[in-house]
């Protein structure tokens, strides 16, 4: 064996989701520090027509829920997308890191071969478990990581490539 | 086996690359239609403390790059990070997949286990090569591939998350 199935999901989700939880902790004292209203940052984007801070947050959420949830062949729990405030995004984030956590390892032995229909706005994508993870769910993932750092840099909020990376 | 650090690595990079490539491409076909000049959009970044588009695709070249030479434990080629136009990013994001198209799986066999050492302006950090992997070489080259998207986005290049990800 090289690497596990689960070892190249699960804890990489749980790794970048706490230092998400983190940065956003950093964004609020930035803010109050600032004076800049909560509301606004939670609400701004890198483009009139990108998803706002709080949708980047869920969207990872999801990535992360639904990856497990296929390569498991169950069904996660249910997110109805409704965080506005900073206190909800930490609410959903510590909601996704208990269900990672109840995540059995096990479950996702020879789950590289697993048939996944993803379904999305585009219709429905086949892959096996090692392709949809690999191609769809951990590029998808960092993507929403990733553009909630940098709303956050592009709102002013002090943080660097180390956070987003978390301690070593 | 479940992945090996081949599959999880090598053509993870080789995929967003050539993806990276083609968000180029619109964001030069946008310029031309848009009148924008080429240089300021080679120049934007999200935040004036991040690197510009020009950084962004260095460094995720740079990322790519020394995962592979560390998980072999070779030496990649050296890229001076002189560029500046999008051709010379182009010819930069080909010289990296000539190189990632060089390397051999085999010679990534057990490298989960290869002790790598890792230089930065922190001091070094000390892994081994499946954690090299997954908590800093994948979110640290997906941070870069996304913040190049972002920038596009935010300079208005209509691209969208399908030509991140790229076909499937």
């Amino acid at each position: 064996m090289s690497l596990s199935m689960y070892e190249a999901s699960v804890p990489v989700f749980q790794r970048a989701l706490g230092n998400l939880d983190a940065l956003l902790r950093q964004g609020e004292e930035h803010a109050a520090a600032a004076g800049l209203d909560l509301s606004e940052l939670a609400a701004a984007s890198l483009a009139p027509d990108m998803l706002p801070l709080t949708g980047q947050i869920q969207r990872a959420s999801d990535s992360a829920k639904f990856a497990a949830a296929h390569l498991t062949g169950t069904s996660g729990p249910s997110f109805p997308d409704t965080e506005t405030s900073f206190e909800e995004l930490h609410q959903r984030i510590a909601a996704t890191l208990a269900y990672l956590a109840s995540v059995d390892p096990a479950d996702l032995e020879g789950s590289e071969t697993r048939a996944i229909v993803q379904k999305s706005q585009r219709g429905e994508r086949h892959f096996v478990g090692s392709s949809y993870l690999l191609t769809f769910a951990l590029p998808n993932f960092f993507f929403h990581v990733t553009t909630a750092y940098g709303i956050l840099r592009h709102k002013g909020v002090p943080v660097g490539k180390a956070d987003y990376l978390g301690a070593f």
